[in-house]
Parts: structure tokens; sequence; C-alpha cells
């Protein structure tokens, strides 16, 4: 409508100044006229366009995403369980000093909320530092526990790829002292647990310790205050070669070429048992405390590994770093070697599922008096995997059911509203799983229709017959097969035939 | 040391000016050195006064609080798959203009987001307008869904009282074009069953309908533009008495006397049947067209409740208004009507625990061309049941597990840890959840006692002998009975066992 005026409006204006009708003040008045009309014109243009979207990076998940997401939780949870942790839950957002220097470079990613008065606050960035707080809070010591829940940052994910801004981290950690790379190889069993379970497709866990990174980077000649970058440039080999990193560290962090080429030889180095035992051996490194720490700690990791019977798909790499601030010992990644699902211009490993690591010093950030508790946990990555099991089950053409319904309570004739509301509420008592259609008088085909549609297995028909009968009709879907069942034998005999189901 | 630091300075130049030495120069000068030590010292005392808690209205749950939060979940989950909901997720923040224009005067307790570039975001308020951008979004016309997730209001709440600025909803809504108030009529069913369910006392479920609070109001004569001002005046009935409401309406919000006197009568009205068949009659009532419509409905939905054979807990209260803008018909809302835990002082009615109603324009409003998908829904407050069960549980001293594990793997001797380790990953592989002490060498009696105190009703101990015998110790907590199982059969002697418990 103001659009239309305004083109009127126009035509006038422009008609009237043909005419030479026009004096300058009128043709002023004209030009504001139409400038007013216009600022009207833009805010109607505003109003209609308000977008239908989810904010960026952030995804509904409907019915069918919702079954997806529940078995891979499921298999998460009955593994987070069944090595006997207990669960927090914990806000979703924290005082922002809570989260402030424990992410280094990333910190930039974290959402802040805006300041209304009150404390500030930023949305969590991952489950770890809420855990550090929670025990420091609460003065705990010893905890093994699990946490799932959405965690927060102010990426620019590629979405393709199964990252958001918004996203589940399902994560399972171990505080207290205890004696050395128990625990630790626990998580490591746990990664491999989850993603057998979940067959996902091959994968490796690379291990690594941040005790043997520091220690390579000291005998390599890194100024100890260049330990931090440099480590951040070692964090990029899974996506760029040897040769663009090495620049960086030379280029651009001002690393000697000789250093940089010495670092070049170790990063490049995975392997297993012989390989730590030949570092153990190496000239330099079995030199630098650090090193020969963490090598002996990797050495014990790898015994306990061997008798879980899974050092086949662990290896122990030096190019694995890992952004994080505050891990102190071992660090770990798994990654999915190749994607049944997706285009085959895919590099060999198309990404990380699970990681997670030591960090002994972090609870200490939080305590009043800097006591520490030393912690080792593991971050389960799910989008990813839904991301995996999304595709697989469109590929796979399989049906997936969105709700749990038993029995569609139908009616034969019209006028039966009341027999239904009057059996379904009999039936939801007695805690079975029971809809009926929301229609005084619906066509008994369309109720079979239903059920064909959402896969409810039985329908309990209601018709005037039956009830003068006592009795009340129940068809099974599958086989069209209709048994007339005493009103007071129905519930048991729902139960039967779909504990079958 | 900088706040030694500054005393010592102050000190310094007190003496120097008590001795005439300085200058006027020389003072300006002191005064800007004691400044800015002042500033450095105050910066130190903010590193010190870092606080460690989460953000005001906000918990963490631990895991006992977790285990009666699973609890309360399971019977509201398992009801609304008893009816045959389907579940969604939404984002926790939505575009802000999303939230816009939807919520009334409680729109200033909304949380919005930093503006750190990109789109204005803030955190949902409620689950009912992310479900109707939903709808609309995804051009969703039927759906039965329900959601369970956190929401945000920036309230000062009452904690003591159950109440939270991020807390849990429980929705359950039902979309679609029906025949009247059969979905309204299930929504308070769930309501019923749930309550019952929770066994969380006595409660009455008031409800009211939007049309004839407005019809009301016509006949009382309160002018068009003042419906939502009064209608919140009335809300305010359940906690202040009607001589303060009346006040409000005729002092703060310019409402005629007389018209106040007529609402008073109106308002103080609850009853079941035979009220609605009353108000049928009402000379004024059954002039108004809205009132008469929402009236006929109210009848028809207890006729429904009626077969449902909960109408001994409905109440038809014409002081029950609710606060949110978008209901459009029927409304409701269940309180508890008195609390076993608490202090005797407390009111009668201890406050809402579930509410809802009809809202039939909401999807519209997100609709580029307004197309209108009817809605009835009903919210479970969860924390003020959460705050009710935790209290009973205390007072019971039931002990509570927050563990499920099965099985203790122990050792007898010292110099067993991979046996332990060769054996607890035979369990783990074999679904079993177990747990051992991340000792080398434990001793038998700490690990018997963290049976004890963890509820692990067995343990399986290796010995030197019972590895030569090719058996497994299995102990039985609570009897102290000790069994020799042969290894290859001790995965199934501990499900049979723990099937028993």
């Amino acid at each position: 409508m103001a659009e239309e005026a305004a083109v009127r409006a126009q035509a006038d204006a422009v008609r009237r100044l043909k005419q030479d009708k026009a004096d300058p003040e009128e043709i002023a008045k004209e030009v504001a006229k139409l400038l007013e009309m216009k600022a009207q014109l833009g805010e109607d243009e505003g109003k209609h366009k308000f977008v239908l979207k989810t904010p960026k990076g952030t995804r509904d998940y409907g019915p069918k995403q919702m079954a997806i997401r529940e078995r891979a939780f499921n298999a998460i949870i009955s593994c987070f369980k069944r090595h006997g942790a207990e669960v927090i839950d914990t806000p979703v957002f924290e005082l922002k000093e809570t989260l402030t220097g424990k992410y280094g470079e990333d910190s930039k990613l974290i959402y802040d909320l805006k300041d209304q008065g009150g404390e500030l606050l930023s949305l969590r960035y991952d489950l770890t530092v809420p855990f550090a707080r929670y025990l420091a809070m609460n003065k705990v010591t010893n905890m093994k526990r699990y946490h799932v829940a959405k965690v927060y940052r102010r990426d620019n994910p590629a979405m393709t790829r199964g990252r958001y801004r918004e996203f589940y981290q399902c994560d399972f950690d171990i505080a207290g002292q205890f004696d050395p790379m128990i625990p630790d190889a626990e998580c490591l069993k746990i990664v491999h647990e989850i993603l057998s379970d979940l067959q996902l497709g091959d994968f490796v866990i690379k291990v690594n310790d941040r005790r043997i990174l520091d220690g390579m980077f000291a005998v390599c000649g890194v100024p100890d205050s260049k330990f931090r970058t440099i480590c951040s440039s070692v964090d990029k080999l899974d996506k760029v070669p040897w040769e663009e990193v090495r620049s960086e560290m030379v280029g651009e962090k001002g690393l000697s070429p000789e250093a940089a080429d010495r670092i070049g030889e170790y990063v490049q180095l995975h392997g297993g048992l012989e390989l730590i035992e030949r570092l153990l051996q190496d000239p330099k490194l079995s030199q630098n405390k650090l090193a020969k720490e963490g090598l002996g700690d990797m050495k014990l990791l790898f015994e306990y590994l061997t008798l879980f019977g899974i050092t086949g798909k662990i290896s122990f790499d030096l190019s694995l770093a890992r952004g994080l601030d505050y891990y102190t010992g071992v660090i770990f990644e798994a990654v999915l070697l190749h994607q049944e699902n997706e285009h085959v211009e895919e590099p060999v490993s198309v990404g990380s599922v699970a990681g997670g690591g030591r960090y002994d010093g972090l609870v200490g950030m939080f305590d009043p008096k800097g006591r520490k508790v030393p912690c080792v946990g593991v971050s389960i990555g799910i989008e990813r995997i839904f991301s995996i099991l999304e595709q697989r089950l469109e590929a796979s053409e399989e049906k997936i059911r969105t709700t749990e319904t038993q029995v569609l309570v139908a009616s034969a004739q019209k006028k039966l509203l009341e027999e239904r509301l009057r059996l379904i509420s009999e039936l939801w008592d007695a805690g079975i799983k029971a809809e009926m259609l929301y229609k005084k008088n619906p066509k008994l085909l369309n109720q079979l229709q239903y059920c064909e549609d959402t896969g409810i297995p039985l329908v309990a028909i209601v018709g005037e017959q039956e009830l003068k009968d006592g009795v009340v009709k129940l068809r099974i879907v599958a086989t069209r097969e209709e048994v007339n069942v005493r009103r007071e034998s129905l519930v048991e005999e729902i139960r039967i035939r779909t504990s079958q189901c």
C-alpha cells in the first residue's frame, strides 16, 4: 500500500514539475514529502524483512534427527555408565571471569551476554572449565563424572562438515590423585569402545604428551617464550603440509630455520612402543627432564593399552599438539580415517570426533589456595557423529519411528467420540501408549492410514456392536488380522502383542 | 606486596611533608605516585576478589540432584510419550526479533547476548515461541511434540521457593486444526497424570478462557484499550487480596469504581459444570459473543474431563488470567495445595507447578503470509517439583545411588594391577558396569569400603591362587558371601546376580 502511494505521489510531483507550475518552494515541499514517504516505505520493508531462521551456526532437531541423536547419546552415555561415572549439570553461562585466561587464542570465540546490569556472563565454551570450577567450588578432590550438554563458540564453521556454533559435547573426566596413567588409559579405552560401538568406520586415536612437546621444543632450540606459539603452529599439521607450517614458524614467528628443521624431524614421527623406546634412547630428548618423564609415562600408557587390547588403533604421534592452554600431560585425539557416505575428494582423515587430555593445573586456578586436583578427561564431539549417522540413515532408507505409540483408539461409526475418550483414558491410566485422532467423526480409513504413516502397530476399534458385546476389536496393522478382545483383557493383550513387535 | 609498598610510600610522603621539606610540586608528585600505587593495589585486589560461584539465579546439579532430576524427567517424559508425542530440540538462543512482541510486560526479563558483530541474539524465554517459529519455518501444520530444555528469565527469583533465572521447562503441545476442545482436554489429562504420578500431594488445576475474561471485561464496562492491563491486575489475585487488586485497577489504571466492583463479583467465582451453566444464563455475559463462545467451549471441555474422570481436581476459576500475551482461548494452571516438608506459615496454595493454554495466533505471527496454526499446550515447571522431591528425599534418609556400577574389580595381594586391568577390560567389553580403584596396590579393606560407600553390590577379587585355578572370587557385598566362579562364567554370573538386586 505504502509503495503504491509513493509511486503515485512521485508521478504527481513529476507531472507538476513538467507542467512548470512548480516554484522552488513547492519543489522543496514535494521532495520533503517524497522523503517522508520513502522513510515510511523503508519501515514497512523492514517489517516484511523479518527472517524466519535459527541463528547462524545453529540448527533445530526435528523428530527424525532427535531419534538419531538419541541412539548416539545412548551408546555414549551407556559407555560412561559402564565405567562407573556419576553425572552432573552446570549452568549454560558462567561468570565471564571464570572463563578468562583458560583458552589462549581461542578466547575471542567466547559468546558474552549483554551487560543488562548485574554480573558479566559468558556462554560456556566447553564442559571442562565448568567442571574444574565445580570441583574447586565444592572442594571435591575425587570424582569420576560425565556431562552431556551444549557448548558455544563464535566460530565460522563449515556446517556441511558437521561443525556448529552451538553443539553438544559428551564429556567424561576423572579427577583425583592416582597412580600414573591408569585413569588416562581408561579414557582411551572409552573412546575406543564408543567409536567401535557406533560403527563409524575405521579410526585412529593419536596420542602425545605436552611434556614431550615442551621437551622437544627445548632440545630443538625454541626459546621458552615461544613454546606456546610454536605449539599452535604444530597443531596445524593435520590440515597443512609441513612446508607451510615451517614457513609460519620461521617467517611469522621468528624461529631460526635450524630449530624449525629439528622440529620437522620429530613431528613427522609416529608409531607405537618401539618409537617410544627409540626416543627414550634419543641422545637429545633423553637428556631433557620433561621429555623423559613424558616418554616414561607414554610407555606405561602403552603397556596398559596392550592389556586392554586396543593398541591396534592407537598411534603415538609427535605432531599432535591440541590448542587449549590447560593441558599438562597426555593429550589425544580420535579421527575417522574415511567416511562412507561422503564424496571421495575428501582427504583420508575426515576430522576429529573425540579429544582430550590431562589438565593437572586447571582446578588449582579456581581454588583460593591454589590446591591442585589432577584431572584427565575425554570429550566426544557428537555433532560430527550425528551428521554421519544421519547420512547413513538417509542412504539406507530405513524407516525410523519418531513415537512409541502402541495403539490407536479408533471408531468404526460416527458419534463414538465419547466412547473413544473413555477407552483411551483407561489405556493411558494403565500405562499403554495410545493415540486417537482429534476429530469427532473420523473415517476408519483415515485412522488406519495414520497407523501406516506413523508405524503404530495396533488399532483398538470401538463400534456399536462391540460396545454391546463388551469387546474391543483389535487390529494388527502389519497383518490386517482382527480379533475381538474382552474389554477387561485389552490392556494385557496390547502388552503381550507389543512386547513382541 | 603492593599493599606493603603503598603503605611505606605513604608513610614516607607524610614524613617528608611533616619535615617541611616538600614544595608544592613535590607534593603533587607524591600524590601522583600514591594514586598510581592505589590503582595498582586496586588491580591486585580485583584479582584476589574473584568469586567462585555460579551466576545469580543459577545452580549446579550434583550427582544426587541429578538422580532426583532423572526420576522427575522420567515420569514426565514417559507421560508425554504415552500420549504419542514426538520430540524436537531448538537452539538455546534465537534471533532477538523472534522473541520481540510475544511476552508483553515480561519482555524486559529477556537475556540479550552482547553484540559481537553479526546477528542480534537473545536466550529463549520459553519453549512455546521457539516451537511456533519452528512450525512456521518448516511449514508444519500438524504436530504433537514435547521439548524438555532450559529457558532463561532475568527475574529476581526467590530461590528458596524453587525459582531460578535458568530453569527447565517440560513442554507438550498439540498443533493443528481439530474439533474443539479434544486436544485441550488431553493437555489437562496430562497435567493430572504427571502430578498424580509424582505424588506431590493434593493439587488443583484452575481453568479459564481468555474469551470469557475479555467478554467479562466488556460487560463490566472496561474500555477495550484497558483489557490487557486490567487482565494483568486480575492475574495477581493468587497472591494479593481483591481489595488491593481493586485499588490498583481504580487508582493506577484509571478504571471506574463501578466497573471494578462488577469485575470483583465475577472473579471471586469458581466451580464446575453448574457454574458454567449458571454463567451461560447470566443476563449480561450471555449477551456477549466472546463470553458465550468461551463458556460453550468450557462446557464441552468439562464433559470431556468427566469422561477422563478427572473433574475432581479441576476448578473453573474466573480469577485465573495468566500473563503471557499470546493466549487466545483456554488457559490453565496447576497449583499444589499444601506441601509436606515446608514450614506451616506458608499459605494454603504453594505455587504453580504447571500451566498452559491455547495460542491460535502465535504461529501466524511468524508465517510470511500470516497463515494460522491453532495450538494448545502445557508446560511443567520442573524446578519447583525438584525442590519438593529433594526435600522429601532428605527427610526420608533413603540412600540414593549415583552410579549403576555392578561390580568392583579388586585384588587381594600386591602386584596384581595388570590382572585387574585385564579382567575389567573383559567385563567392559561384555557390557558389565565395572570399576576398579586407580591404585597400583590398593588394600582389600579399602576396596570393600568403596563398595559400601557407593552401593556397588558385587566384588570380583583376583588373587594369585584364583589365577592359578582359573577362577575369580565373587563377593556379595550385602551378605559378605564369597563364591569362586570360573572365569568364563563370570559375566553370566554377574548378570544373574545383579538382575536380582
